[in-house]
C-alpha cells in the first residue's frame, strides 16, 4: 500500500489546498494530510481548529487522513510508514525553500521522496498569509477559500472587533 | 481622464521611488502616489510624516497627488475612479510577490490593470529597509535618499540617542 | 495623446497576446501592434500573414493598429511619435530577458518607457513555440489560439504533407 | 494499479535520469520511461540506441518498462492506461519551463497529473547537453554517465574521426 | 598581501561555512572571518560564542583570522587594509540579495570588491537557520555542523529545558 | 603567485567584460583571459580577431594576458598553473548555467575554485549576443562596446553588404 504524507500549516486551509489534496489523493492508496504546529509561528487557528476545517473539506474522499503533526515531518511520516511526501510548487520562491527542506528529509530518511505537484494557474497567486492580509483589509477572498473558512474567518474578526 | 495609483510604504521614500514616479506620471493624466499602514508593520516614519516627504520631492510634477491608503489599494483605486495600478519591479523575487497581489487585485476588480516599470540599473540595488540598515550602521547613503529624507532620518537617530 | 507599442514575433498569435492587447488598449489612446521581423528567425508565417492574423481578432477595438515592424522597435516608436512599449511578462525567464531589452531601448532613447503587464494565469504556460509544437505533434491547441490561426496553422501542415 | 511515464530525450541516458529512475519506480506500480524523438532536434544517439542504452541500466528494476515515444506524451500516458507523469527538476529554470508543459498537458487530458522529483545535489548541475560538450573537448565524464553510454560516446567520437 | 574578508552571522557556523572558508584561504594571503551583530536579531549564541566555535574549526589554517565585526562590514574591511569581501551563493534567492549589499558596498567604498563562491552542491540546501529549526524538532544535523557546534546547541537546548 | 583564468567567447568583447577585467586583474598577480572556440557556435569575428580587440583594450594592465583557449577551460587553467576561473554573473539565468560548468570544473579538478563577480549595475542588461543584434538593426551601440570593437563591427557589416 502506498501511502503519502502532504504536511502544511494550513492556517488556514485554502482551495489551492483542497484542489491538491483531490489531485494528490488518487495517485496513492492513502494520503494523510499533517497539520503541522511551529511554536515560533503566530497562528490564526488552533491546530485542532485547522485540522476541523480541513476535514470539513475532504469528507467525500475516503482515503484521507487529517491529523496533527507535532515535529519533524520525517517522523510522522515513519509513524504512518508512508515513503511519500508531497508539497505544492507555485514558483522559483517556493523552489528555492523546498529543495532545502526536501534535502534535508532526504538526509533524515532516505527512504523517504518528496514529490511536487505544481498549483494550477489559479491557485498559483495565493497563499494563506496572502489571503490573511487581504480579509483583513475588507478584500472578497470567497473565490479562494471553503465555505466554512470564511464563515471562521468572519468569526475570528468579530472577536477581535469586540 | 487616465488616473494611475502608485501605492507603496515609502519608509522612507528613496530616489528610486521618486525615479519611478517621475517616469509614470508622464505616462498617465494623473498619478496618485498611496502611502499604506500596515498595522502589523512597525515604521520609522508615521504615515504623515512619510507624505511629507514625499510630497516635498515631487512639487514640480503638478499632475501627481500624494495621499494616504487606509485599507485595500483596489478601493483607493476605486475611489479615485482609476484602473491603473503601477508598481515598480527589480528582480524576480519581487516578481514572484507582485504576481501574486496584482492576480488578487484583479479578481476583486476586473477594471484594474497593474502595470510595471522596471528599476533603472542604478536603483535596482535599494530598497528602504536595505538602506535604513546600511544607515543605522553609519553608511552614506546620501546616493539613492532625498536630502529631506537624509536629514529626517538623521533627526530620528538623534532623537535615538538621546 | 497617449500612444503605446506593443512590439513581438507573433508567430503565431495567441489567445495570451490577444488578451495582453484588449488589456492594454483600454489604457492608451491609441495602440500600435508592430510585427517584427527578424531575418535570422524562421516562422511559420510571413509578416504579412501574421498581421492579418491579429488584424481578424482586433477588429472591435478601434483604437488598435497592426503594423510591420522593419527594424529597431525604437525607430518605429519614433516613427508614431510614441513614447511607450509594452510587453507581456510571464515569469521570471522572461524578466532576465526583458530587463535587457528595456535598458536598452531606454539607451537609445531615454524618452521612452516600457512597461509590463503580466499573463492572466490561464495564459501564463503558453508561447507561440511551445503551441506550435504541441500542434505539431496533434495537440488540440484550441483554448489558446483564435479560429482563423488555428485553420491557418490546419492549412500550413496540409501543404507541408501534400 | 498506478503506472506512471517518465518521458524525455535521454540523449544519453545519465546518472542523473537513472537516479530518477530509481527512485520513482519504487512509487508506483509500474514505471514507462518513455524515449522522445523530436524531429527538429539532432541526437548523438538515435532513438533505438537510446532506448538500449537505458535497458541495460534497469534490468534489475522489474517494473520499469523503456519505450519510445512517437508524439505527444499524453498520447503515450493515455496508451499505457497511465494517468502521471514524471519529470525531474533541477533548478528554477527548469521550472519555468516544466510549468507550461504540465499545464498543457494538464489542459489536454485532466486525468493525467505531472508530478515532480528534485534532483539530487550532485546531479543538479549536469544535463546530457552539457555532458556532450564536457565530453566533446575530452573532458571526464565518467562521474555522471553509465558506463555502456560512455563507451557508446567514445565509439561514436572515433567514427567520426576517421 | 591580499587580504579578503568573509562577513556573517554564523548563527551558528555550519560545515557550508567551513567549507567556504577552506576553498577561500586558499585564494588569498590572509583571511578574516567577520561575525556580525545585527541588534535587531535574536540569536541563538553570543556573538563571542559564534567566534569561538569557528575558531575551533580553522585552527590548522594559519592565514584564518577569527574577528567581531561591529557595524558596517567596509569599514571593518577598511580596517584591516582589504579590498576583497567574499560571501558565498547557494541560489537565485541569495543572488537577489547579495546583488543589492554588493552594490551598495561599492559604492560605499569603490576599492572594495565582492567576489563569491558557489556553495557546493550538498551545502547548498543548508543555512543556519533551517538547521535550528531542524534540530529544534529533534532532527538529526551532524553531517551540517562541526561537532563543537552540536555540543553547544545541545546544551543551549538542555538549559532551555531546566 | 596567484594566478586567475578568466574564460569567454567575446564575440566581441564588450565593456562589461572589460569592466570585469579591469575589476579582477587587481585581484590576483596575474589574470589569463582565455579566448574560447565553440566549434559548433558561428562568430562574428574569428578566435585571433577577438583576442586582437580584447589586447587592444587592456594594454595599460601590465598583468593581463590574452590567450587562445583550444579545449576545456580546466586544461588551460592547468596549462597555467592557475587555480581560480573568474565568471561574471549578470542574473540569476546566468546563475544556473555557471553552477552547473563550475560543478562540472570543479569534479575535473578539485583543485581549481570558480569564483564570480557580479557585472555592475550598468552591465547588467548587455551581452555580446544582444549588441549584435542591436547593432545589426541599426541601433546605436557605443555606450557598451570599446571603440575599437566599433569599428571592426562596422567593417565587418559594410563587407557584408558589398
Amino acid at each position: 500500500m502506498k501511502i503519502a504524507v502532504y504536511p502544511g500549516s494550513f492556517d488556514p486551509v485554502t482551495l489551492g489546498h483542497i484542489d491538491l489534496i483531490k489531485r494528490s489523493h488518487r495517485l496513492f492508496d492513502k494520503l494523510i494530510v499533517a497539520v503541522g504546529n511551529n511554536m515560533s509561528k503566530k497562528y490564526m487557528f488552533t491546530q485542532e481548529q485547522r485540522i476541523n476545517l480541513i476535514k470539513a473539506n475532504v469528507q467525500s474522499m475516503k482515503n484521507v487522513q487529517v491529523v496533527p503533526d507535532k515535529g519533524l515531518t520525517i517522523k510522522l511520516t515513519q509513524h504512518f510508514d508512508s515513503h511519500i511526501i508531497i508539497r505544492g510548487l507555485r514558483n522559483s520562491r517556493d523552489l528555492d525553500y523546498e529543495q532545502s527542506i526536501a534535502n534535508i528529509n532526504h538526509h533524515l530518511d532516505p527512504d523517504v521522496e518528496t514529490i511536487f505537484l505544481l498549483a494550477r494557474p489559479k491557485y498559483q497567486a495565493i497563499s494563506s498569509s496572502i489571503l490573511k492580509e487581504t480579509f483583513h483589509y475588507g478584500g472578497n477572498i470567497s473565490a479562494w477559500v471553503p465555505k466554512n473558512v470564511l464563515k471562521a474567518m468572519n468569526r475570528v474578526q468579530k472577536n477581535h472587533e469586540e
